[in-house]
């Protein structure tokens, strides 16, 4: 059954954790988890001030080559299939300087979801990802 | 603390849910949440008999102009960060025929895995995603 687009939003906006894909220029996909925040219909994730490996900066570079990523949030619990659910944001990304505005607020969306961010504001960039489309899916 | 390959390949095969990451021709990456078996290093997922929507069939338009393919298993549960691992596989993808034996030896690895394949087999093309690296994180 397909969710209505303010349902897909709805439920993602809810989501404690969804997958970001980015593609580098040669075509290349690339995954991770992300935690995040929506205002609106932009998705903010923010990077730590000092990466421990360069999975962060690949994920920065991949949108500076090409802005289209797509996330999905998804439910899937104890192999129930009919309780399966997931959306799917697509749009394009912006890498925030860290002392824009935009950015600042940003954070203090995560901050407001996140308890470890209230502990410690995360230092590195922001991204900002304009969403095109919300398409879900329920079981 | 990054995981060696084995340990990695280990926890994703031992997972219930992976998101599989293509992309299409223009560069715009599509994500979706696949249940699927490990044999070897080589990854299947199947596609139901008559997909519903569009969906099924943009995974498989995908990975025909543009082979290749990530795929990410990961756990994160309350919040606690600490908890947090995950595993990224990058490969290549092929789109089995129906009638091919490697696809009918999917099946049954799928089938051993999830009830709701014993009950019914997956009648759709198989994708078959021969892993390149099995790369994992833990917190």
């Amino acid at each position: 059954m397909r969710l209505d687009s303010a349902e897909a939003r709805r439920r993602f906006a809810d989501s404690r954790v969804a997958r970001l894909a980015t593609v580098d220029a040669s075509g290349q996909p690339h995954l991770v988890p992300v935690v995040f925040a929506v205002v609106g219909d932009t998705v903010y994730n923010a990077v730590d001030a000092k990466p421990k490996t360069s999975r962060d900066l690949r994920r920065l570079a991949n949108v500076r080559a090409n802005p289209r990523v797509s996330l999905l949030a998804d439910h899937y619990a104890d192999d129930d299939w009919a309780a399966l659910w997931w959306v799917r944001a697509d749009g394009e990304a912006r890498v925030l300087a860290v002392d824009d505005a935009e950015s600042v607020e940003a954070v203090d969306a995560l901050a407001a979801r996140y308890a470890q961010y209230r502990k410690q504001r995360p230092g590195g960039p922001v991204l900002a990802i304009d969403v095109r489309k919300w398409r879900g899916w329920s079981a």
